[in-house]
């Protein structure tokens, strides 16, 4: 039962309850304007302590595309935090004027902590470097659905496997499927921490790592492109110096399998080269797609509403 | 007759029409689903010259509520004031846009003067140091729920009793009820206004000003705490040594009687501790609840609706 | 066709294509509530790169009167531009969001790219210095409601001819009609730039050129007032020297025949005086009436709707 549920981190969820978001998604996906009125009368509050347009106009389009409605706010200066006001306050205020909340926070561990005070469900649309459960929704649909199964993938990983919030939620959801395995394309400083490492071992997950993207391309079901967040690097040199390193253009696709999918969880710098845009297996734009979709199951979930 | 009024001073209401007001209020907190139509086709403005996110969120989910949709802006610097406009200009304007407007306004008299100019309902939202009538609103909607009744009450309010806006509007509207009486609690430096009191001894109000919290409240129906507003201060000394003066904690409600609600506008500093929350005394995350409910009534009121 | 077109420029309409949409807005004008649920299921971006709450408000109004649904933000600071991604993402993306878009940018010729990748049709309300053909279709509306043709007409644009974007999209709107002719009141520094007058010239239409609007303004059906804008100006003595020359005020409207109607796109600062307002003649505040009107027309005409 998902009815009433918070999503903090996507392991909140059992695969079973992932599997019940997807195929609600699916019957979505197929028939949109089925579901325009199952959220009338409903409310979701986006509480954006950090702006992030993309993220908080998926959610605000997949609440009205049900029928329901938005408040919120979309920047921390417009908000009463400035007045000292704490986020377990904020929260059960918050709980009296909408029925379900987004939060983005900049601080690790806010949306957790929104949610122990919190009698309405709480989605953490992204805290800090930390967690972006929604953004994994989105890839597992956009995969599910595309390939038509979530096992036996071989996964592409390249970029910045570090700092990169989103590629951790994504390596750790895809681990849980059978028969996946994953390349792990990033250069040196850049590499996937070590707690990731530890989990794929404890879970027996196949996995490489290796620097060059030209070598492994051939050989991938999936490629998950990553940013490489200027904001993260403390160095601009080095930022200057890495940030070319990876980029996905034609020449590369050319090595790249009929089947394998590309995938960013966008915006996208210069990562991927515009000239790779028209390409079938060029799969970003349809993700954000696909995450308003994921984004309407999850909050039909978790309000307990059926079609 | 309420319809097509406007909302700037508590005052600017009879009693009469203040309990039309609360009438409908009690209605849609019985069933507010009932009520989700009222507002059908009808546009509630935002002009929030001020950042409040939680009186902006709480009109909004009334007038959303109500089936109505919102249009605004949240921040004075996303506004056309920057390229000179007045108000009067931009009421005038917002007529042709919306039914009815919520104003929060860095300025005192500016929510009055878009009223002189407007030909739709202006609802002062907040101006400067002066009214927040919608506050008052929701502490008469509270009380009159929980207590039953607005008169014969014992109200003691504590805090910053100088500078703050709603308790002063708070103090004006209960002494319009019958016998009730007021027991004031404030550092020397933060005491009533000497207006407010030459009001209330005009109108034979029995009051009484103290400076400890403990020795007054084992005999109080109604304790209505402030927040002690940093900004209000020009000097931190004083306002380190002063904010911790009156805070409300588990002891001191241990003095309270077993009738005595709590009351507080929010948002709270430290003014009431934390573990006070899970006291049934503790009515103030219930007054949000109640201020969307008496903006709901309020709305409806001023656009001539009803059920 | 105008079904699934673009508005960057008013040139991209054709004379016809303008009538459509104005005959459109004639019938929103008579019974604006028979067109209440025209939109139902639709959602509109609200992309504002730079604050402009008027034009914002009034294409969200649009929406919101038609039965939509509005997402969007009104400040670049808001916006994932500071994550360095391009328009042509921006708007592939907001593609899987909405059915149509209204986009405000400081940089001339953002919205023309945006259309080139966008899958939904883009409205420019405002680039630069450059186009804002929503502000001249309301213009045109405006007069074509109240004069009852927008041809055979006697115009007189007033203020700010260099710099102001409106004035040079109307001029150019007007003057594809039949037997208008152009009397342009300015000071010689801020006259209109000759490209404007060669293409008057090429079309063979009358205009003459002033600096005093008392000489003129007893032959005009049409006072386009302009805004003097503080921001176009390097050297702030020539701004204050300037700003009070064209000021219309009672005694010049005494001089102005019963028929001239006078517009201005507003925000006005002081260039007509508070006391012309009640003045009959005064169209501007009707304008901004229209301007709901028209892009209700626009917007359904773009995602090809009827009635």
């Amino acid at each position: 039962m998902l009815n009433g549920r918070h999503l903090i981190d996507i392991k909140d969820f059992s695969k079973q309850e992932l599997n019940e978001i997807f195929d609600l998604a699916d019957q979505i996906v197929k028939n949109p304007e089925d579901f325009s009125h199952c959220c009338d009368g409903k409310i979701l509050a986006t509480l954006f302590y950090e702006p992030s347009t993309r993220t908080r106009l998926s959610f605000e389009t997949a609440m009205l595309r049900l029928g329901g409605k938005v408040i919120g706010f979309s920047e921390p200066n417009s908000t009463s935090v400035s007045k000292g006001e704490n986020i377990a306050d904020t929260i059960r205020i918050i709980g009296c004027y909408a029925d379900v909340v987004a939060m983005r926070h900049p601080k690790e561990g806010a949306p957790k902590v929104a949610s122990i005070y919190s009698k309405i469900p709480v989605i953490n649309a992204g805290d800090g470097g930390h967690q972006h459960p929604t953004q994994t929704l989105t890839d597992l649909l956009t995969i599910r659905s595309i390939k038509g199964s979530l096992s036996n993938l071989k996964i592409g990983c390249c970029g910045d496997l570090k700092f990169g919030r989103t590629v951790h939620s994504f390596i750790k959801a895809m681990s849980m499927y059978e028969n996946n395995s994953f390349t792990l394309i990033s250069p040196r400083e850049l590499k996937v921490p070590e707690y990731i490492k530890r989990e794929l071992d404890k879970n027996n997950v196949v996995y490489k790592e290796t620097k060059k993207l030209e070598e492994v391309i051939g050989e991938l079901d999936i490629l998950y492109m990553t940013r490489v967040q200027k904001e993260r690097f403390f160095n601009e040199e080095e930022y200057i110096r890495l940030k070319d390193s990876y980029i996905l253009d034609k020449l590369k696709m050319q090595e790249a399998p009929e089947r394998m999918i590309v995938l960013h969880p966008l915006p996208r710098v210069n990562e991927i080269a515009c000239e790779v845009d028209d390409d079938p297996r060029a799969c970003y734009f349809k993700q954000a797609q696909y995450g308003v979709y994921a984004r309407e199951a999850l909050i039909m979930k978790l309000l307990g509403l059926e079609l």
